[in-house]
């Protein structure tokens, strides 16, 4: 067996948790599915998940082939200048989205969450725990008083996520001239207010 | 031959009819596609086209099985008060969405959209002709000079559509709870002052 036959070990841990995590978060969906759980599956030290995906969000990100970790990233965005948040989200949904291999991991998470029950589950949950959930929570640490954030702020982040979904839709599926031809200047000005508007309302 | 084996001439008119339109839209697109091609595909006149669908624009919604025309809906909601053309539009759509048979029409709808490109393409020219088109011809009847509206109306007419299928995109296929749970009153609220700030900007 030649030097070239053999791969490092490192690639096929990797591989092998990412293998074990999407069959996870198939069959149990985002919420249900543990680091530890997956780390059982890929048969290695659940020290070794952390160490390549660094916890459930990254690895979800990784599962989807999202360039990075979206959780993150809104919460990078809740905590700077308040009054800039909707601007802040357009403008990097935008970063994150905006290339030929983007327009193409959004037209196959699309496909799937329109044609496979299962992706739509771990999506909607992944969605609504790390993303919209957090951003409620940075934004209004005072709604629900440590319950869960009021429909009426779930509903808004909800809605701050439709239009971006919306605007993917528009601008990698359906390809209208006027908004695949727009730059992020123009579409941070039209969407910024809208989602500060459903966001931080008043503010 | 029994009589019950006999059907009568206008279904079989009416079915070769929508055969014929869906070949033509799909193998040209919206734009290309006209009623006196599609008379011919089908081997009838076109008068019976017009008799059992009323025009392209009814004919398209015919072939998508969208129960009632958009491009009408559309014409009847930008011709009524100025100031409520945005939550007349939120309320339009989900009369026209919201419904069991709706929800699944919206995700044949989309699931073609995503996964064929014929699809996508005589979607996009219809929106943009019958239904983005007209909005700004209706509400900004002097922009453009009797051209082609400029590029900053078009985008907003495509922004809030942007909306409102990303509203149907979290209420119909990712089932959002908060989404899902909002009544109609509650959407147009949020949906509706965004929706009349991308079409009716100042007003």
């Amino acid at each position: 067996m030649s030097p070239r036959g053999r791969r490092p070990g490192g690639a096929d841990t990797r591989a092998a948790i990412l293998a074990a995590a999407r069959a996870d978060f198939a069959e149990q969906g985002y919420d249900a599915t543990s680091v530890r759980g997956v780390a059982r599956r890929a048969e290695v030290d659940p020290a070794l998940v952390h160490h390549y995906f660094g916890g459930k969000a990254k690895l979800f990100a990784a599962v989807l082939d999202i360039p990075a970790d979206p959780a993150a990233l809104v919460g990078a965005i809740v905590h700077g200048p308040r009054e800039q948040v909707g601007e802040g989200l357009v403008r990097t949904f935008l970063a994150l989205w905006d290339s030929e291999e983007g327009r193409q991991r959004f037209q196959a998470l699309l496909r799937s969450a329109v044609t496979h029950d299962e992706a739509t589950l771990m999506l909607r949950e992944f969605l609504a725990r790390e993303v919209f959930g957090r951003v409620v929570r940075e934004l209004h640490p005072g709604a629900g008083h440590g319950k869960a954030p009021p429909p009426e702020l779930e509903l808004r982040a909800g809605l701050a996520a439709s239009q971006m979904i919306g605007l993917a839709v528009m601008r990698y599926i359906v390809e209208l001239p006027a908004v695949v031809e727009a730059g992020h200047d123009e579409l941070a000005a039209v969407l910024g207010p809208t989602l500060q508007g459903y966001l931080v309302p008043g503010a």
